[in-house]
């Protein structure tokens, strides 16, 4: 898929929180076969560990896709944001909203103006969204070439929540590249993602918080490889009524 | 997984029914990187092109499952089975005893009946069965060491409709090999069966039925592997409420 | 409905057990507007309150439907069959042969046995069985006149777990009284079971473990009355396009 | 339920569209047992009929809740419900302003917008929306005293797509009014969304589109009472392991 002027090979993209270590990390990054990794921005934190750690995601070569998590108005965003190039050196930047502290949903009049702003300041911005098609229309409108709309809440794991949706907003922005982000629990959930024509899958609470990070992280660029080549091979109609699926071989030719 | 006496890599099992031709067949044996393919015998069926079809299917060097699809009781499930053994060279078989023509559901008493008299008489028995637990344990009782649980009608395509039945199937019987056969539509469906903790996936409408069955064998290649490989990272629970999933950065430090 | 002789108005049958008192079991039934209450007998409970909780359910006039609840052979239900019939005065018998401790299942095999020696006994049996159509056929060639599918495992409360199942037998048995019998655990569920065709819907823990249990059964006594009505009025077809559905006034003619 | 200022003690709002007949809607109406009807005016419509329908309309009794269904801007929503003001001699106005010709969804920026507008002109605004939390948080803040989001597109008769959304919304709006509109097609949709703690339902195709509407009518009054009852009567967990269900009665006592 190509996002903005970038070509990408691998659908699927991954978060770097919330993982044991960032050896770990590190070592899901590379099974996951991604090839971009989102980063996170937070002023208010100060923990010391922050050093080592982005020169660890350095030494990993992924394209680098800063977010700006936790915040909660347009204009928090954009300063973050801003901060965020500087940091990073990139003016790609995953813009994050936030509406509601509980189901991180996102804000999506706030959103729509933070990337308008920053659209207009030279961003590349991904917005976090809804399944919402007229929010995403007032995403393209106001400069964004990406959507990425929630499959459930953040770190629920609850999967796809409303494949309906999924499956307009793909109709209805059929050259848009569009990307799941939130909500992945499951390879299954994945591969329906793509299924369903998805261009790429976001997540990070599947993969971190799984028992084994790096198998999950296999597990997942598997599961999106096998989803968009199954959504490729144009599947199958499902039917309500069986019928039989054995082949009819004759006796005398078979001895 | 072993099935019988025999450890196979590949959890995906192919039917070869239905292809549109002999090569095309072929040619999505291997792209699904099967090592056990399914073929039926039917005894009126005498259509001239089954000595051909079933030397190519010889020289795929797969590992061969004989059926006996069509098959509406014990007897003659257990006469065709004989007939199969004799024809294919092999005591592997696959039972399907039909219930239901619709449907296409076993009959789970001429089931359990056939099984015994194949056991007996030194058949290696694969029972297409339902998804009840009882029944299970009836088939292992008859010999069976393998079981062969339905996610839905054959050929309906329909996915797993009872997933919590068949999670129960894997807590009950949590040694005995257990392989979903009928009703995988999609590669998420796959995806999800290997996620239960199911061993295999048998399927075939899903593959001959598709635009592209190459590129669809490929997809449930990668589909298996990535629901196995999930299973065995253990994933993270589902949850209720939603919680943040990015890391907390200082500034100070990545600056 | 038609069960046996007899003709009921109500669609609901309710079970006795788990009430946190009996005089709220009582209020319960009179709320529930059912005709039909089911029993269990064990033989092994001694407890010294039975001969008062049987007189108090005897003064609700309600039919009784005597069960072998608890049972896990054929010769057992046989056993507890007779008993009851002495003890409730009644041919009528709801036969549970629990086939899995934990999913209380039933067991097919045994089921289907000891129905044909309950009927052949002059027993009205109402089998308590799974939504398998093989094993429906078997139960009406043995005697049963009405079947009871589960819709989950009992005391579950999961609702219909898997309705294509239901609707399947309603569709290979038009004539037959089908009554719905585990998993309730919502008034939806016991609608959607009706609107399914359902000719009527057994529940106990649904009623019996709800905060107020009065009302509940007052709840599934409408939704009952609402899934039947639906069911005879004709639903719409689900549609994947949405269209408008509002009328068009004219201005001119509304002034 | 009290919305703005009226005490309504019926649960069911009913929409007047798409009937065969204006005597069907009537009886329907009246089968509905609602106490609320939704009514369209469209400018562009001057088809001779509407005197007479509206005439039939007042005899019903019914308090009626006009409409924008038709308008995709706030501008024209508000010019539509300035106009149904006079005609209908009402404050109150559901207020639509779609965003997509096929789906029928809200255009949430220009609802929240028009919303405002007409709070301010002194309407009292029922807005039809998404489920949306911070939508819901805007459209109070701009006057709103209830909220009407969608369970599915409008006349779909999908029910409801998204429960856990719905489920939020009660939770993060505990005193607001919330009325379930658009998606309804069954009674169990119905009585699904008043066991969420739905305050109502307004439905039309899935009556106006029944086979037999006044049935419809009739089952969804009785689904939105059950499933009411059935959320306050406070339902069990649904659990995943099965318990009995079946009490234990001493044969002693009870012989």
């Amino acid at each position: 898929m190509k996002l903005y002027d970038t070509e990408l090979t691998s659908a699927l993209l991954l978060g770097t929180a919330q993982y044991l270590s960032p050896a770990i990390l590190c070592e899901a990054i590379r099974a996951s076969g991604c090839e971009v990794i989102t980063v996170s921005l937070r002023r208010e934190a100060t923990d010391g560990a922050g050093t080592q750690f982005w020169d660890m995601l350095r030494e990993t070569g992924m394209r680098v896709l800063p977010n700006t998590a936790g915040c909660h108005s347009a204009q928090e965003a954009v300063t973050t944001a801003r901060m965020a190039r500087e940091v990073f050196g990139t003016d790609w930047i995953k813009l994050e909203v936030i509406g509601h502290a509980d189901t991180l949903q996102p804000d999506v009049f706030a959103l729509v103006e933070a990337a308008g702003a920053l659209a207009r300041d030279g961003f590349k911005v991904f917005p976090y969204t809804t399944d919402d098609l007229i929010v995403g229309e007032r995403l393209l409108e106001a400069g964004c070439e990406v959507l990425m709309p929630w499959g459930a809440p953040i770190g629920s794991g609850q999967g796809l929540r409303n494949p309906d949706a999924l499956r307009a907003m793909r109709a209805h922005f059929p050259t848009v590249p569009l990307i799941v982000d939130a909500g992945v629990g499951r390879p299954s959930d994945a591969a329906q993602a793509m299924e369903l024509g998805m261009d790429g899958v976001l997540l990070n609470t599947a993969v971190a918080k799984a028992g084994d990070p790096v198998g999950m992280a296999r597990a997942m660029a598997l599961a999106v490889q096998a989803g968009r080549a199954g959504h490729l091979a144009d599947p199958m109609e499902r039917r309500d009524m069986a019928v039989p699926s054995t082949p009819v071989l004759g006796l005398a030719e078979l001895m």
